[in-house]
């Protein structure tokens, strides 16, 4: 009944026609798009190798698999805080070896991808640069596989074909990740679009992540929202986790504590394997 | 943090400072918003008797404890089906009582109230009737059991109003009913928002159901949604099935058949076990 | 190019194939519709009837030839101020009848039809109310012209389809109002909508008023909102004054006063004059 | 009231408290927020030379003073035409050099940005890339001007901080365009928000000119809302501008033909006057 834009006769590249099975995107003995959930954690921004090392020490205990942590920053105002930069992304590098964690993180501009590819597993494109058509087809050159938001009141077709530029430059490692879309609601920083999940994933062979932080703006509806997701058949949640929210350089007030991380790890266990799914 | 609309220094009704523990609705020795999950499932509109007794058999079956179906139907245009109003409302008890199933059936003129009151265990009030604000203050006068559902593009605060209209009357069995917000994503009918049922969880102490049939408007997301609400931590479900929604008078792109409310049934069932609830 | 919903292969009645002329809505010799644009004016709620007349006599004296003022009033919050009622209606007539004004106001209810009638020239359905399909039914059966307000996320077919319900029952004298749309931006309470003013025009017979008041929500955009709608195309403006903005029981942040509404109407007259219409 | 996001204690370099008066862009000796209206034209896509210097020369007859035309074009989808890149470049700089009138076109890459510079007198940012801040940093570094068109959903704070971004950066020359946001109304291709440019207006010192082309997608709707846009303070317009929009490569449904631009010009003229404001 929903028809993926044509491509003059044959299929998308992201089509279930094209591929019925589901993609898996392979990254350091991880697997995304697997039986087993992928759990990313870390914090909204890299401050410094400590504070990263912390999280990472605990959000890998409590299960987490990937590390993610922003050193470009894409801050609404030019005065705040705009990240690390390439000392950002040697941290993150540095810390994810040492906690044999492959890592995650944003890039902002075409010009930046193969300092960003240098020092990171995988390579995320923010909800604000959804649309940003020349980052997309330069990483349809990369043979790295990324992470793309849903962008702030894309239709789910625009995300699909966002993703079809990646794809059609020859990258196939795309997972996309939902992060809420904006809605007219104020108490939540965005409104969780779920239905797109599981329409996505009927849809395309790609994996689908939900980021309940972004998506919720809102502590206290991150696990609520990750059991929803995954009972919704995500592949995977991306959790922002800082040991001291209150002192966060952004995003402070959805992040987790590490003892929250850990909650919800507990809290999602069940429902993962209620639908047939493991979290490791 | 997020303060509900004050009522001159003391608390809203509908506000878990006013009442900490869950409010649990009884109707004919059925609960809403206790342990057990409240299973609501009907065809859009009562067309005829012999229908209707055939899906609530079928619902019934599979596990439904409430029967719907709509009398008054609230169509865009008015040369739609507007429902069999008078005569669908003695349908719709006869069959309820034949089958030992409470009603639920909607309301959308508060001249109307006392004639739905009559052969209906519950009262809905439809999303478009949300800020109705003199059928509110009504059915607050009235003692039967209210399903409200949110309005198409209601805030989570008006939505509480809304229903603190009918607490205030005097009517403290108010069961809210998420069903969607409408979004500029064409593909599906409305955006399910499930953060509005994990919040309204924490702010309020009313039981909260989410449709996920209104929400997508598409028959295969219905049974994914079904899921994700309840791990979202939603109280129940209402669900339109119609033996044959090829041939439905309404919404049959929506409507699930028997057969497949049978297996929405059976997948949520684990999903309820994980989150310690059961589904009967 | 864009299809009105068809009524079973004839036209629909709100549309221009139905009708190819401009319909003129005559009320005690004012005419809404016509070459001359309609201002209506007053304040939000009726609050006493000094304030009333006091208000009345200033907007005649600028050239508003409609007063306007609720009596029951669609708030948020059950314990907002909610209107005198019956006693607002009557201060209303008799302030009306003084000034040589005809009068407007809102009903909520459709028990209240009769009432409002007896005592108002012409009947507003505000926002809230568009898609209470029984209000409308019944207001398609009464001889007194109707005001339909755009509901807050009701789409621009659905407004024509609400006002198809009122022509359906017999009652031509429809004229539609936009007040602006539900958006994600904070800095105005609405998004005024002038697009749908210009394509309404096109697809229908039927006036169109433009509220800024409430489109915007902000004192110093309804002048400029104002002369835009004039110039998209409006046949008339409802703009909310009063007195003493800074004291209104109700919507006094976007209320001008007296003399703002004198600038106004200054502003707009040479608008008016553009385009080959005149204000008076 | 409404507050613009405070740059530790001084004020934004937008914001009229850190310049009172209008700031007045000069490009080849045509101005952009002077009394005069701007009036910018051409197609969405430059195609070849010949429809090009149609376009050119037919529009310039009718009284715009700048040209348009995209040679990098943000496309939903990657097989959709991209735009002729730099050979666009180099039309587009030779047409507007024999016609005498001063070209403007989007950048889509912050790699793009010299190549843009060297052709194009203005360079626009797109919608999809208002939230692209590494192109906007980059774009504080010429010393070109720049038209920042409104984010699909940004809000009016988001827009005026992404013109901060560039501002930041050293270069003042920055002029606002509203191309409508979007909304839940399929009917229009977006909701154009003209009170935005009043907000904008009475908040910072930028010209804004509004886009009533992309901003409905409908034809019929151009010229009503050119001339809304222009009673509501815009400082010019932008409209797209086609000799055969039958076969336009790109956006052919919202695309005046120059017999539809030159009925625009003629109708916008009286309303520039009424307001005190030329059109040349």
């Amino acid at each position: 009944m929903i028809k993926l834009a044509s491509r003059e006769g044959s299929e998308m590249l992201v089509s279930r026609n094209h591929q019925a099975e589901d993609s898996q995107i392979k990254v350091k003995g991880c697997i995304i798009g697997g039986n087993q959930l992928a759990v990313i954690a870390g914090p909204c921004a890299i401050e410094n190798e400590e504070i990263l090392k912390e999280t990472a020490f605990k959000v890998r205990g409590c299960g987490a698999s990937f590390l993610r942590g922003g050193a470009y920053k894409p801050r609404t105002s030019p005065y705040s805080f705009q990240g690390l930069g390439e000392e950002g992304l040697k941290i993150l590098a540095r810390v994810g070896e040492e906690m044999n964690m492959p890592v995650i993180t944003e890039v902002m501009d075409s010009d930046d991808i193969e300092l960003v590819a240098e020092y990171s597993d995988v390579i995320q494109v923010g909800a604000r640069n959804m649309h940003n058509f020349a980052l997309l087809r330069k990483l349809g050159k990369t043979d790295k596989p990324v992470v793309l938001k849903r962008g702030l009141s894309a239709t789910i077709e625009e995300w699909l074909l966002a993703a079809e530029y990646i794809l059609a430059g020859g990258n196939m490692q795309v997972i996309l990740c939902e992060r809420g879309i904006r809605s007219a609601e104020p108490w939540t920083r965005n409104t969780l679009d779920l239905s797109a999940v599981a329409l996505v994933k009927e849809l395309s062979h790609l994996p689908v992540l939900v980021d309940p932080s972004h998506a919720t703006g809102v502590r206290s509806l991150v696990t609520p929202m990750a059991k929803a997701a995954i009972a919704a058949g995500a592949d995977g949640i991306m959790v922002e986790v800082h040991p001291h929210p209150e002192k966060a350089l952004s995003d402070g007030e959805q992040s987790l504590t590490p003892r929250g991380f850990s909650q919800l790890m507990k809290a999602i266990e069940p429902v993962a394997r209620a639908i047939g799914r493991g979290v490791r």
